[in-house]
């Protein structure tokens, strides 16, 4: 398994040093206005930096994946994104579409008003039949939780279905419904998943220090639109 | 074809009286931790005071059919929503399952990206391949535009595009990335569609005033999650 995929805080990783940190960051741009210039950009960019992953939208991932080719980097996208409130199967069949235009991780994003309808078989399910997808593709699956909307037994709840179903990552906001990622929450989801996912903080991760705050409570795996200034932050050259 | 589906404000609508105005609104609930049993008040709400249809996520829309079954109130849902940036199998997919477990309306987002990119063709062919499988259902198709995000120019290209692919209405905005409808915008939209198709207005209308503007400056239909309330206004028994 990769240095991406792995499922804790890589060993030596110092959150000062911008390369290593670089290597722990979804470089990512899903505003929906994005046009095809600014995801090469993106992509060019990632691979330059060293980051883990250039993160885009769906309909840009076969451009990425065609700018990637040959590169350390990964083509990232979402998938039921950002709601998470389409119906599985729809969000089966993107993910499989994904995987076959070039993605090689996918993060999706749970049913939060069925875990708040307290449906757990289908929100398990929901994540399973992306898992199973992704499986096959040899993908990684990011679940996002949106945290924000969540209570704390949520949170856990959603963290433990997750592990059921078989996701790589639970991950926690999207950054579209008005919350994001906190210091409290990684902490938390890192002590319900211990060494069996890994934990990627998201929404609103906009400088070197939230960063290191995040990694420091247990995130290994950092989803900013900040990633160049983060490390222009920590002295890379940009 | 329905008094919901008319392409231009229906004759002798008066903006005070609250049954009119609550014939051309879409009852919505599309945020993320919706519960089933928020649905169903949702459903319950515009059978009890004539909503054109009640308008919920995609993952609602089997239980919103079944709630709605044999009123004259629709099913409305959204597809790639609200980014409107995945791939076009899949919105046509999800358009698939949506009208296959009870949608009538579809409401689907374009591809800004695409748009700003000068991708006309893609944007059409999105909007089309929704299109296509609704028009074998008998549903009827809205594109949202999300106005806030384009320029003048973009707006009437969005438009015609819109109409090239047989759409039945253009819409403001998904109330999901930062702006709303305005009176410039929905006045814009009429003016390029003019009778072949109809104006939704979408995105931050809460009062029976900015509903009233709306329906002046050429919407026909108004997508709000403030109807109760606005028809309160307008003097129902609520």
């Amino acid at each position: 398994m990769s240095s991406t995929t792995i499922l804790s805080v890589p060993e030596g990783l110092k959150a000062s040093d911008w390369r290593s940190v670089a290597a722990v960051i979804d470089h990512t741009l899903l505003k929906p206005e994005a046009t095809a210039d600014q995801v090469v950009r993106l992509c060019e960019e990632a691979m330059r930096f060293g980051f883990a992953t250039a993160f885009v939208n769906p309909c840009y991932v076969a451009l990425a994946a065609s700018v990637l080719r040959g590169s350390g980097t990964k083509v990232g996208a979402p998938v039921g994104f950002p709601l998470g409130a389409t119906v599985t199967p729809v969000k089966r069949e993107e993910a499989l579409y994904l995987l076959r235009l070039g993605a090689q991780e996918l993060d999706m994003v749970l049913n939060v008003g069925a875990l708040k309808s307290r449906e757990r078989l289908l929100v398990e399910n929901d994540i399973r039949g992306v898992v199973e997808v992704a499986r096959d593709a040899g993908a990684l699956v990011k679940v996002i939780l949106e945290t924000h909307l969540l209570t704390m037994e949520e949170k856990i709840l959603a963290c433990q279905l997750s592990l059921a179903a078989g996701a790589g990552f639970v991950k926690t906001a999207t950054g579209f419904t008005g919350g994001g990622a906190t210091v409290d929450d990684v902490a938390l989801m890192r002590g319900v998943v211990g060494e069996r996912a890994g934990v990627k903080a998201s929404g609103g991760v906009r400088t070197a220090a939230t960063l290191s705050a995040m990694l420091q409570a247990g995130a290994n795996r950092i989803g900013t639109s900040s990633g160049v200034q983060i490390i222009k932050e920590l002295g890379a050259e940009v």
